[in-house]
């Protein structure tokens, strides 16, 4: 698998990624109405370092990395990560998150921090508890998933 | 204490207040050195309700309030308060979470979260406090304090 920065002609790729899950609408506060002109501006926007997965020559992740905080906050930084729905349980988040811990260390982060992991994404809280990160805060019933109803979301961290 | 919807005219006022508190940047995880006009954008951006409190006719704080995430986290809004120095200890920032809190709930929010509160903020913390927020996550090391290093952030949260 090689993860490289996305560039301009990934647009697709990425599109074909991040829009069934923000459709979807259970794992990421976003709207889930957002045009796809929207979705690709936000997932790469100015102020992001936006990553691709790729393996066999096809697109199956994307990951962004940015300073989560300006000013005195601007030492810990932010991540959202996407894998391919075809491409689930091989690993792919694993690798990205990895990328980006590494990635955010050499650029000179002390921290990384996820500001809202939905609780009822297990799937994503075990793997980062695996990989290092703890729980900081837990924002009760702060997100209406579209089957359950209001759910807590979660802080997670680690120091870099 | 008049509590009023900021208007375009109020941006000197509001520059007065919001400018020595992002320059001496001991409270808010902002770019100390923006410019008087990313300030005010800042301030008062298209995403943001706000408002100004007027005692005997001069503006001596100012309050934003916006939803805190989008899609299935826009039930819970987000303040940002400041108070003018000269000010302080009338109960302005009181008077206007009290507002923020009223207001929040008229619009329909179902909570109210502080994302970013720096540990060393005792004044901020104890208020918020004693109006019903409860600290929900605790950011280790997430602020460069520019006198006392590296401090924690807390997370604060009242359902409405």
């Amino acid at each position: 698998m090689l993860i490289r920065k996305a560039h301009a002609a990934d647009a697709a790729a990425i599109l074909d990624i991040i829009l069934p899950t923000i459709r979807e609408g259970s794992t990421y506060a976003l709207d889930n109405a957002m045009a796809d002109s929207e979705a690709i501006a936000y997932w790469t926007s100015a102020e992001k370092e936006t990553f691709v997965a790729e393996d066999g020559g096809l697109v199956v992740g994307t990951y962004y990395l940015k300073a989560n905080q300006a000013g005195g906050g601007q030492h810990v930084c932010n991540c959202g990560f996407m894998t391919k729905a075809s491409a689930t349980g091989r690993g792919v988040a694993k690798r990205m998150c990895q990328h980006a811990l590494a990635h955010a260390k050499a650029q000179g982060y002390k921290a990384m921090q996820f500001n809202f992991v939905v609780s009822t994404n297990d799937r994503a809280i075990q793997l980062w508890q695996s990989m290092g990160f703890e729980i900081v805060g837990r924002l009760p019933l702060a997100f209406l998933h579209p089957h359950k109803g209001y759910v807590d979301a979660l802080v997670m961290h680690q120091q870099l």
